[in-house]
């Protein structure tokens, strides 16, 4: 056998963790008058169900999980999706049609579910119409389930589980911190696997690996980008470019444990980083202690924006082209809150954030740079505490 | 270095063939009155634009691509993938937008695109409201569009792109091709990385490490199943389960090759196969080869389905809970159109496709198990060509 995976497996969420989140909900559920949520994206699903099914990458089947305030929860989901369904998931009423079947995707059985759920004439349903979601569903099909439950209507209902998923509970808080770890160990690593002359593919092959050996269960996200005397920009696929000396190369991946990511960067310098590049780069680690620092329960997200626009500059930023310097993380890569400057959500205790500060600066050649630093942590009633490991204050330098 | 790529880098499409799809789009917008598409899932963004970016894994930030009948495409996508658009991209016109900014993420810059181009007071915009697809983005704010474009209507303009995708260009073929033959070699190559004792997980694991090193792009779906004479359902997560002998074990991999998914799986004996197994197995390989035989320009798709179902009886089909017995695939891992008694879409040649016959069958125990088998073609003037290689009759036997 060539590989023995390093396991981090979890117990499941108790049954109980369920109820409390479905508990709250409903009690959200009270005061924004709605009957029932319905749920039909992935994150929102196993939050609430335990779902965890690879059947998502197939967009031709979709999934309804409806949340009753006063009903059981009923899950309406393709039959092969059965099995899964009995082996991660709590819930107890599934029901489930042979899709695909174009003519009636699970609509007649979600109108059922539905009504159940509302349990009267006109009633009012919350869906996932808000920022950062989408209904998970062909809209041709929602509309006739609209219009079947009339006179009860859908209103935007997404608000509930992004303010639920925002504070996370131990269970969650040890997935990413475990996703965290695992990557820190593979960055602190990588020096060791990569040379001066590699590609940015290559490097980006050992490192996914060697994040496989270490156990992670998914890498869906991992750029990276390389360039003389630093980078043009981020959010960029690896490319066959060879990182010569003189480069500056960064590299940042999402990577799951459980379904809960990471996301985090490192910066690295072949052969020697530049005045300017190292000026950047402390600059960015100054900003992420800075950010750390003001991840308190009580200040607001765009308190933590300015943290690190105080010790950057609001040009510096605007140099960059993130539109953010950090955000939630968890059952998906980016989720609610922002660190932002409109962002005016109250940092609470067990909130999981990444600290991302970027800035442009001009490189030696008068051109302009990107760089990009980032940290995650979650947020404890004294502050922060980190999830992944500190980068190095000073850049690797790769000989 | 631990790890160097092989490298499967095609050239990108030309403009050319991106004119082309664009020209067909155009035909078939005007047949069905449309004035522009609304394009925002990955896979049709990508088949019209040739954008490749990761950013879609994150649900933050919305992208969107509208295609005018008779105006320049325009994309409205967030500052910070404005490079990798720039890389992989031949639309000229590219509007962008600090994302996110929850007030107006793209929304009065989509407003003024499908403005311009539909170019008259009251015209009709397709958008992706049917099967197998999604409106990628916020409804709340999918609705404000609607509203700022009266008397503008938005209508189902799905087919559009689900037509011109059906049918593959040679460029495509090879890619899907790559794929498969990739992943053949990793599925031949299997017996010889795995033993008596491995666990589902250890197995998945060397799998996705062999077929990274041989130049997978990503490996978004990997699903493994195992169970004595027989596994009971697919579709489900690699497990610490250890694959003893007398075990049968399935494992099915969806993997890319610049974007283009393959999606096969295998059937391994453990220590040896019962009766039942190797009848059941011989079964969905003599239907597979009746599934090749009768995928033919003009044949309907049912007809695929019914040639599997005369090898296998609709007994046994219904034993399974697959759904249908084979799909489309390319830029998604599933897509249309469905081997399904109902589907009557016309074969073509240069359409690719999975057939996937799937049974149900009592073992020893009198219980039930399931059997899947799976390969990947094109069609052709003359009939089936396969992409992936040929299964041998017989499962391999691991000792």
């Amino acid at each position: 056998m060539s590989a023995k995976a390093v396991i981090h497996t979890y117990e499941p969420f108790a049954t109980g963790e369920y109820e409390q989140r479905l508990a709250r909900a409903r009690k959200l559920m009270e005061a924004d008058e709605l009957d029932a949520l319905l749920i039909t994206t992935e994150a929102n699903f196993r939050y609430f169900s335990g779902l965890h099914s690879q059947n998502w990458v197939s967009p031709t089947r979709p999934m309804f999980l409806v949340l009753g305030r006063d009903r059981a929860p009923i899950a309406v989901i393709p039959t092969g999706s059965r099995v899964v369904m009995r082996q991660s998931s709590w819930i107890a009423d599934v029901r489930t049609w042979m899709a695909p079947k174009p003519s009636d995707d699970g609509v007649t059985l979600l109108i059922e579910a539905l009504s159940e759920a509302v349990g009267r004439k006109k009633g009012r349903i919350g869906a996932e119409f808000g920022p950062e979601t989408q209904v998970r569903m062909p809209l041709t099909d929602f509309f006739r389930v609209q219009k079947a439950m009339q006179p009860t209507e859908f209103v935007d209902g997404s608000a509930i589980p992004r303010r639920l998923r925002m504070v996370k509970s131990a269970g969650e808080i040890a997935r990413v911190r475990a996703a965290a770890q695992l990557v820190s160990a593979g960055f602190e690593a990588l020096p060791g696997m990569m040379h001066i002359g590699d590609s940015e593919r290559d490097i980006c092959l050992a490192m996914q690996i060697d994040l496989l050996r270490r156990g992670a269960e998914n890498i869906q996200y991992m750029i990276a980008a390389s360039g003389p005397e630093g980078y043009a920009t981020i959010n960029t696929n690896p490319s066959d470019r060879r990182v010569g000396a003189g480069d500056l190369f960064i590299i940042d991946t999402g990577s799951t444990i459980d379904g809960y990511f990471c996301d985090f960067d490192r910066n690295y310098a072949f052969g020697a980083a530049s005045d300017a590049a190292r000026r950047a780069h402390a600059l960015v680690y100054e900003a992420t202690d800075a950010g750390i620092a003001a991840a308190r329960p009580g200040a607001l997200l765009c308190d933590v924006w300015q943290a690190m626009a105080r010790t950057m500059g609001k040009e510096a930023i605007a140099g960059s082209d993130v539109g953010r310097m950090g955000h939630g993380l968890g059952l998906n890569l980016t989720e609610p809150p922002s660190v932002h400057p409109d962002d005016r959500t109250v940092i609470e205790a067990d909130m999981v954030l990444t600290i991302e500060p970027g800035i442009g600066y001009t490189a030696a050649d008068g051109k302009r740079r990107v760089m990009v630093h980032e940290e995650n942590l979650v947020v404890r009633a004294n502050g922060a505490e980190l999830l992944s490991r500190r980068a190095p204050p000073e850049m690797p330098v790769i000989r």
